[in-house]
């Protein structure tokens, strides 16, 4: 009976999160310019209310009623799921959460003003504000977790993830890629010498790449009937599972980043859309977390779409919709592009894992309060000139200014990026095993087996398991990071 | 304190309404296919929560000590609508509402399976058990408002709408028409004899229409910064006042119905965005009812569209964007064309409220149980045949199953079209009145004067006042049929 009070419960949470997904997409799709205020009156009063319906004091009755009923194993693992919301969303006063939300907002603004023009100076005290909230939520999230504070932190965005399992391996990824990043460098200068890169021919029309994309994004398994394709400044994945909406940008002088950038959110929409329906108003029929859903996304942009074997397929499908013919290795030059960057988000996939472990120990730092704000800028200095060799004391921008995360108080996040990778690569190395014909398969364009792999261990799992467990059950080995430097070691070493 | 919480309920509600009316449009528009039931799930829990909030028993404290408050003259009047809002809502039992909502929808299911098929016989039993539920209501609403049965169902979409005032406007106008319609035609005739219509040539590509479909937009006072255009299966105009969402659809054939349609929605869109913002969370600042609304889509249509100064502006603007040339009498034999139809939607101005009074006249009896549904082919017929010379009896699909309106349960909203029609005849007589110069100004597209008179009387009123007396108000006259008489004989007369 409790437990058919969380069902119900879960239903009207879904259609404020359906009615939230949607009207976010919307604005940021086809709402038009002058409907920005109401809009965002309109979705703090429908959070409001979500939030309200969340934390009802009635709810912790019905949780501890419907722990000690007799339950069908997925029931049983709705109620667990249901807990744990319960737990993450009422761990904060009411009272907390919204001096919190005015003081992450306001950095968030200030942010976007300063940003550009460098001014640290001007930034400094609203994220001094902000960092402040963020080490009284990790130690209130570590009371009622029973975890140490940051783990409390991450614990929000990937059930599991423990600093005392993911430091080692980020320090065991981190003396890797310190080396690796110049070997890389060198095989590749070898490579360009021997053969320059051909530059893009810089003539392709939208409509052309808009088709390209959806013509990709249905080969890999997007299902074009609970989902669309279209165009917004900041490419994501929205919508709900049953109408998923991708959207990328386009560039008309190169087609290569709004492709790779296609691939990825489908990468997300495929794990969305294979979503088990029968769970979908529950907790436990969401995808598991930001490293899963990450590990989802690199995937398909990665490990299949920057497999050499995938442009066996892939170059016909370009040269038909952009009219212009490439050789395999000629495009491979362009998609294996290693370069030391200041900018994550610009970042390779060789490169970018010490961009995030640069934020991961930084982070840390930040909520024990070992490290002052203030401080940040020698502090991001110093790791940046022994990660990759590169100085931001005189560009905070290209230094700790340049993520939204810390304005916006998202302390904990960084680490899914690379878990993503992480555990991407281990799930290319499970299926290899299984299959050793994978890559005839992606280079004829079947996708249907890898697919099918991933449905049954990842997708269908929905959150059924913590992170870490997910990830032994899918992989069959527990989170490590060996896979992922054999990955990079195959496709950028020597 | 009373008005506070109605204050904050509005806002709550807001949300609610604005997510809906944001859904429904991305349904019409945006939403794929195999998105459909978890959008129907969703909304349909979005209106349950805003039924539970709208009927709270709370309210009625909350209105009863604010009706005693000392309040400002604005919050009066929006604890009147309130008030009036809350009475229309609780007035059927919860169990009622629920049970009728079943019948009504297996109706709406059964209309459009059957009325293609023209099967009236099976339709019949379905469409009964709507016309129980609907005398039902009806009896609930007159006791909850004192007001005669059908009158509370009018009620509901025209505050202050009367049988006893409209009934004899509705019998002038009609005794008037049945006589004018036949003349009419012959005058049309006699026209086309000497010069016969210029057909369109056909060949009118979408991209270009929405063009022009824009630019009219936009030149008659549509703000493009709160409000965009699209395409939909069935023209609408919905979203928000400050995003405010038109479709319309194209034949590449032809391009007036698109443009005609655009207008018309164009016109609803005005009253939307011209609402006093002020209000915009509370009853009071909707707009006040759905003849008031078809007022303002139909003055844009008819009153400004289908004036041949109208077109004297007009015509190089469509040269312009389809790169044809009409002459200004070539384009109004098209666009004031008359024909005796069976279809409601498809009727000219002159005919169209024969359509209407057919379905007034007879929706009474349904209501006060005069007429069996059973017999509703041989009343429909008789009176199509008086009104104008046509019978259905053998084609029940152009007859009383033409409309989705019955099988849905509206009863009372007929009349809301062509009192629209009406009063935006009268608000026509009222601008001439006061600008005599009203016909130059809109040949050379200048409408800020007309806008000006309209956002002053009739859209900065939102719901201040019933719709007899924002007609009289607005116009200087109360309610009458002598405008729009003169409208059309001096549009369509010999």
């Amino acid at each position: 009976m409790s437990f058919q009070k969380l069902d119900e419960l879960g239903r009207s949470l879904g259609a404020l999160e359906h009615a939230l997904a949607i009207l976010a997409a919307d604005e940021a799709t086809q709402m038009a310019v002058g409907g920005g205020e109401a809009r965002a009156e309109a979705m703090s009063a429908l959070a409001g209310m979500h939030h309200r319906q969340t934390t009802a004091p009635e709810i912790a009755d019905w949780l501890d009623a419907a722990e000690n009923e007799t339950l069908e194993p997925d029931h049983a693992a709705a109620v667990r799921e249901f807990r744990r919301e319960y737990t993450n969303r009422t761990c904060l006063p009411t009272e907390f959460v919204e001096r919190q939300m005015r003081t992450r907002m306001r950095c968030e603004q200030l942010w976007r003003d300063l940003r550009p023009k460098g001014d640290w100076t001007g930034f400094l005290p609203a994220l001094e504000g902000v960092i402040e909230f963020a080490r009284e939520e990790a130690a209130l999230r570590a009371d009622a977790t029973g975890l140490p504070p940051y783990d409390a932190m991450m614990e929000q965005f990937d059930p599991g993830n423990r600093v005392a399992e993911i430091a080692p391996l980020f320090a065991e990824l981190k003396s890797f890629l310190v080396d690796f990043v110049p070997n890389a460098l060198e095989t590749q200068q070898n490579r360009l010498k021997k053969t320059p890169l051909r530059p893009l021919s810089g003539a392709y029309p939208v409509e052309k790449q808009r088709e390209l994309g959806l013509a990709m994004m249905a080969a890999v398994g997007f299902d074009v009937t609970r989902g669309s394709l279209s165009v917004s400044h900041h490419p994501f994945c929205g919508g709900v599972p049953t109408d998923v909406r991708i959207t990328t940008r386009y560039r008309s002088n190169e087609f290569l980043s709004a492709l790779m950038g296609t691939l990825h959110e489908t990468g997300h929409a495929l794990y969305e859309q294979n979503l088990p329906t029968e769970w979908a108003h529950w907790p436990l029929g969401k995808a598991r977390g930001m490293a899963m859903h990450e590990s989802q996304s690199l995937f398909v942009e990665k490990q299949i779409g920057r497999n050499p074997a995938f442009w066996e397929w892939a170059l016909p499908v370009v040269e038909k919709h952009l009219g212009e013919r490439w050789e395999r290795d000629e495009i491979l030059a362009h998609v294996h592009y290693v370069e030391r960057g200041l900018i994550r988000v610009d970042a390779d996939e060789v490169t970018y894992p010490l961009h995030v472990i640069l934020r991961f120990e930084i982070e840390q730092e930040l909520i024990d309060g070992s490290l002052a704000a203030k401080d940040l800028p020698e502090a991001w200095d110093a790791r940046m000139r022994d990660f990759l060799g590169l100085s931001t004391m005189d560009t905070p921008q290209d230094g700790p200014m340049q993520d939204v995360h810390w304005p916006s108080g998202a302390f904990g996040y960084f680490p899914s990026y690379t878990l993503g990778a992480v555990i991407a690569a281990q799930q290319w190395a499970a299926i290899e095993r299984e299959m050793p014909d994978v890559n005839q398969q992606i280079a004829r364009g079947d996708f249907e087996a890898v697919n099918a792999w991933r449905r049954k261990h990842v997708w269908s799992q929905a959150s059924l398991w913590t992170t870490p467990e997910l990830v032994e059950r899918s992989t069959g080995e527990p989170l490590n990071v060996a896979r992922f430097r054999r990955h990079l070691e195959k496709r950028y070493g020597a």
